[in-house]
């Protein structure tokens, strides 16, 4: 198993991990997405064919910001 | 038509504003309702009926504090 820990700005309640968590496991090759408005972080489990680009997208559209390191 | 505008704590986006208003929009006698996260206030139209309790506990099992003046 892959894991992916995003930086993410802008979650800034339980609706916020909500919405995050929901659009982010629908992108296929996505195992787990666990999201903490606390960190400002996005943590992605997933398999080998994962998009992380979709991945990112999916935050984006959501209407959050994936902060690149 | 009557207006109140209450004092909420704790909506911190737009999530909280929806939560808020579909909480308050089904209370019986309510015609509209208002939140604004940036402005902690809820205003909420209504008609000589509404149990304006209700209105509050609503707003309180969504999630959020009614500041008392």
């Amino acid at each position: 198993m892959n894991e992916r820990i995003l930086n993410v700005e802008g979650m800034s309640c339980n609706h916020c991990k909500s919405a995050v968590e929901s659009a982010v496991s629908e992108v296929a090759g996505v195992t787990s997405v666990d999201a903490s408005p606390e960190q400002d972080t996005v943590t992605v489990k997933y398999q080998d064919d994962v998009n992380m680009e979709a991945v990112e997208r999916a935050i984006y559209d959501a209407g959050y910001d994936v902060v690149k390191a």
